[in-house]
């Protein structure tokens, strides 16, 4: 049975990643966790803990090789292959993320985007194609897809998820406003874009009192 | 001296908001925590946990006055009034953004978006003024605007956010990948999408050894 790992770490495994590649560029064959840490603006001590749940990286008082740890990163986040997303719902925020650029840095790359609006639809616009909402079981029975980004209206999501579900899609990145609801076969993650802004406005209304904060997620 | 509360519960707190609005559209006066609870999956526990850092709410055996709550939230959030943001980086993302219909419904909005590319620039596109970056310092001289939205490469986004703060601007929603460097009398959150990506292939990879997760951020 596997330790339980925190949410947390395994969302700052890609910040040690993003890190290392910084010192690659910088032709560093080795960094210290201090190095790192810094770079990152997090505890040394916390870097260390994350990485001991996933083995034993580095030399005491030398550091970590860039290129390895790069490497074993990669293996634990499953960013050593390529993985294929669609994306439902192709509207303005749908669109950012089937270009992203930092998806496709990692090796994940949009496939196909579904949408209800017929003047988007049935055509391939820059590489991805778009499709009817309606085709979304027709076309993902054809493509090979592992991930959904589902991007439409929270009073559809659920349904959505369900039938992304019903299609063998098992990664669902959710930004519609509610929390899916889902049996255990599928990994879900919310990203709720207005909760972040509210924390800045909490923090801005209470600014005067508290001293602000900075965070990473 | 006000008590530390955890980013996690600030966080929470909006989810708060979206199930007191789901069950005001639901004519519901009163609510219990076990029903808000539910609604958003997680224990009544964490829900009275959260909101014990702000006072006293509710009736023991009754529940919460749903407008009542729901008035408490936004003011805690500082979300009882508008608030007016700036967009740097009118690409895909910044438009998306510029857009979303959720910021609006919490009463922010975009007022004016800034971009390196001319063809973007010097004009008003849906109400939001578009202006070249190098005018930048002069435009939000003018214009009252307290949050700024980052997606610009990460080359720059240090150098925009010090120019941001420079212009008065206390709080920033970064979606650049790197974690920005300031000085205390920013407030900054950092929104990495690949980071929510990498969290779905480490469980997809190793869903056939642990159970999968469902989490929200």
């Amino acid at each position: 049975m596997a330790k339980k790992i925190p949410e947390e770490t395994i969302l700052r495994l890609s910040h040690y990643l993003r890190a290392l590649l910084y010192f690659l560029e910088e032709k560093k064959d080795v960094v210290s966790s201090r190095a790192i840490a810094e770079f990152l603006k997090i505890s040394p001590h916390q870097l260390r803990k994350d990485l001991s749940y996933f083995g034993h990286f580095g030399k005491k008082g030398v550091g970590y090789s860039c290129a390895q740890l790069l490497e074993a990163i990669k293996e634990i986040l499953g960013l050593n292959r390529n993985w294929y997303a669609a994306v439902v719902g192709f509207g303005n925020l749908g669109r950012a993320l089937s270009f992203y650029k930092g998806f496709r840095d990692q090796g994940i790359f949009i496939k196909v985007a579904f949408d209800v609006d017929e003047k988007k639809t049935n055509r391939m616009y820059k590489g991805i194609g778009i499709y009817p909402l309606e085709k979304m079981e027709e076309v993902l029975k054809r493509e090979k897809v592992q991930i959904g980004i589902v991007t439409v209206p929270k009073e559809v999501a659920e349904d959505i998820a369900s039938r992304l579900s019903g299609c063998g899609i098992r990664a669902i990145l959710n930004f519609a406003p509610l929390k899916l609801n889902f049996s255990h076969t599928i990994i879900a993650k919310d990203v709720d874009l207005s909760c972040q802004l509210s924390y800045l406005t909490y923090h801005l209304k209470t600014a005067h009192r508290d001293s602000p904060k900075q965070s990473s997620k």
